[in-house]
């Protein structure tokens, strides 16, 4: 394995794969930091090019130089110049997208789906608590946040490599399945007191609209986090780890 | 009551109160958007000005007489220019802090107990979360996050105006108390099991480093959240609402 400059033209290149045209165009897309890149080498994406400093480079050399095909050293400043955060001057990584492969949700089984997510922090939010419940299948609506902005794949903290993401349009596929599909409403049932030996498929709302009209008619579950006090609502990813904790303890 | 036309005076002095060592010599802080201004109005905290667009001040000026000093309208260009954030176009206010007034968690009683939540959008949203599980009460390490952040008050959702809260250093206090300290550690009590009949302060760790050393000598409940898949942790608000959520439910 040779290492390499860190050209002008690479630099372009990963600055490209910020814009979301440009990742689709490409089927690439960039992973920043130390955890998530460790994430990365560990997991089944395919990594094409590995940037680390001298430092990190000789602490993890075995590990970057079997998963990358190319791996290259630079500077810390040469580093967060390409990154999209500051903070990130020790390692990244381009990594081909994974195709969108649907799935199906089987009796017994747990899923999110999650109807326009619009904040890409959110979105990684979800994927780690999801991850953290061992709930490996998400659906993203199309309107939802790229899995692939840096944002999301940051605020996931290396979930993004375990949680299996298909984007598709939420109404065909809940109708398409048999489990239970759960949504949360004013007035549903409680999350304390129920079962879920059927599996389910939980529908995260979009962060000011909730869940939309036609999503909310396939809904066959209307559950409700129970309220002590005063605030109004809780957030999405919130509420999602809050449902999450309820369904594996009283699966 | 006059309406005024906002002058340049106010607009420096408003901008100044951004900077927390403004905020402080002033005792006093900025409520941006809709939402945080009307829960501010309708709370106990005294409202000096109040800069609303026509639109909304015809909406509300009953309530926004009745809460403020002094009314003055100004056009959405005006108001997002003086504001902290992009959005806030509609109403902003200025208020006044409130003394840092301890007080005591008796037997049978919740409280958090922050140690060192930087982020000032996650103490925002570790208030929203101990309104909805009605906790009203959040000690706040003196190196935590500013309540009066604009980011904060945003976070929190108008959530500021409800929960009490106290900046103490967290040693003394939790020292001072008879209702037990839990803090999450690995391989402590599960939430999904244990009772809280004695009531708690719950001790919520630094974003990176977790609870401190000197605080840790004080828990006298180790709790866990059990961990269902491949995430090695939680955010700190996401660990919050899950612990509050099993308080609520098993107390």
């Amino acid at each position: 394995m040779a290492m390499q400059m860190l050209s002008k033209a690479r630099v372009k290149y990963i600055k490209s794969l910020q814009v979301k045209k440009y990742r689709q165009q490409e089927q690439r897309f960039v992973v920043e930091g130390k955890k998530s890149v460790l994430e990365l080498v560990n997991s089944t994406f395919h990594v094409d090019v590995l940037i680390a400093t001298q430092e990190v480079y000789a602490q993890h050399r075995e590990r970057f130089e079997r998963s990358a095909d190319e791996c290259i050293t630079a500077k810390p400043s040469e580093l967060s110049a390409v990154g999209s955060f500051r903070t990130n001057d020790a390692v990244l990584a381009v990594a081909r997208m994974k195709p969108n492969i649907p799935f199906n949700v089987e009796l017994g089984e747990f899923a999110l789906a999650l109807d326009d997510i619009r904040d890409p922090g959110n979105l990684g939010a979800i994927l780690r608590i999801a991850d953290w419940y061992g709930i490996m299948k998400v659906i993203t609506s199309p309107e939802s946040a790229d899995l692939y902005n840096a944002k999301t794949l940051h605020a996931s903290m290396g979930s993004f490599t375990r949680v299996n993401v298909y984007v598709a349009e939420l109404a065909p596929f809940l109708s398409s399945i048999s489990v239970p599909v759960a949504g949360a409403f004013l007035g549903g049932e409680s999350v304390h007191g129920m079962g879920w030996g059927n599996g389910a498929v939980v529908v995260i709302g979009n962060e000011s609209n909730g869940i939309s009209k036609e999503v909310e008619r396939l809904v066959t579950r209307r559950i409700t986090i129970p309220k002590f006090g005063g605030a109004e609502s809780l957030n999405a990813a919130i509420a999602t780890a809050v449902i999450c904790d309820n369904i594996r303890r009283n699966a």
